[in-house]
């Protein structure tokens, strides 16, 4: 997994399509991923069809990497496959609630991990889109997702046709807290994201949105609290109409 | 990466220790993984001190592992330390909402997976807890989180003492759909399913748990509608608190 170290996003592709036996091993050699109960309480929808990715475009606010990508996968929390299973078989399942949902979705998004670290080996450049849980009405209703089936994730997947630079991270001593959380003082947030704001990109970034502070670009523009607050109702509906 | 076609889930772990410059090593490199906005919305905490491995285990029902493996590690959904350095940054955050918690979930969730990948292919053995979000308070509590910061998954760590046999999966093609939602009719589960419920093992469990199906176990004994929907309500509560 020595790919892992100079992982980058890829947005743009080269027309090379991903063969139908690659991406299947992929999936299935990713089968191995922990799962609840072994119950692999998942399902991925393949996008290859020209007019589908066409339709999914604008739920990821027509991003282009939906439509110039070969492949698109939607990752699915899915308990309604074990839901059919437990009907079929005398049993009484009892999914259509909030554990079980948040139950599907983490087998869900660890499959689709181990599936992009492997495709990662594999030389395959993916972009994963945090969108899908922005608009995942659109996405239901061009996938044909029945209840029970809550998208949570969508890869773009190609054979990379760009090299972008390697995005910086926080220090890991950001990350990790010893036995018990260690708080955030000024002067750890400071040690923490000086270098990230006093890297040029990312001051290119602040000027470029006319803001005085890199926090102040996500804040009041890529994530702010009134769009975060409107979704996540709209987001609240559609998983108990879904789910 | 070939360590994923036979990866097992390992709950027994020898006494040698898994070294901090090891672990940091695997945690550093596992945030090559894609995060929000290149947010890393994620905290880990790592449990060594065995008094506090002590008071974590009763929250993940006193699963051995707990107690046995050399490292425990909570992975939690973070939206603290951006939030505070939003705060000292003359911006306004707006990230207590449920969009922001499945937008971190899902960050720590692919991250804990990376790092999973990254550990086996070392050899260290894990063990995912999917009993972290049963009882997420007491370790809150434990773990002294603060608002912002919740619990989604937990990994025992540790070097293999055991080596079981590979766990059957469902058959690729239950869970890849073309295009659409290949909806599963009575004769597609049945083709899915009866070779598990074929299998030796899961014929015994179906007989020393005295059930006439295999979807019985889950339904009436491991996952059942009733505790799936106390469970459901005290977790939505302490989300309400926590985020």
């Amino acid at each position: 997994m020595e790919t892992i170290n100079t992982r980058k996003t890829i947005r743009k592709y080269t027309n090379k399509d991903v063969s139908e036996p690659l991406l299947r091993a992929l999936l299935e050699k990713a089968e191995r991923t922990p799962t609840m109960g072994n119950l692999q309480l998942y399902s991925v929808v393949i996008t290859r069809d020209a007019e589908k990715k066409a339709q999914l475009a604008p739920a990821h606010f027509n991003q282009p990497m939906v439509e110039g990508a070969p492949v698109v996968l939607t990752f699915c929390a899915d308990f309604r496959r074990t839901t059919l299973w437990a009907e079929n078989r005398k049993a009484t399942p009892g999914y259509d609630n909030f554990l079980s949902f948040l139950n599907a979705a983490t087998d869900a998004l660890l499959y689709c991990q181990t599936f992009c670290n492997l495709a990662e080996e594999e030389g395959l450049g993916t972009c994963f889109l945090g969108t899908t849980i922005y608009n995942p009405k659109a996405i239901i209703d061009v996938l044909q997702l029945p209840r029970l089936v809550m998208p949570v994730a969508t890869i773009t997947l190609g054979w990379p046709d760009e090299n972008p630079p390697l995005v910086d991270r926080l220090p890991i001593d950001s990350i990790i807290h010893n036995e018990t959380y260690n708080d955030y003082t000024p002067d750890r947030i400071n040690a923490f994201y000086t270098p990230k704001e006093q890297l040029p990109e990312n001051k290119h970034f602040v000027e470029i949105n006319n803001k005085e502070t890199l926090a102040q670009v996500f804040t009041d523009l890529r994530y702010t609290k009134a769009a975060n607050e409107t979704i996540s109702k709209e987001l609240l509906e559609v998983l108990k109409g879904q789910w």
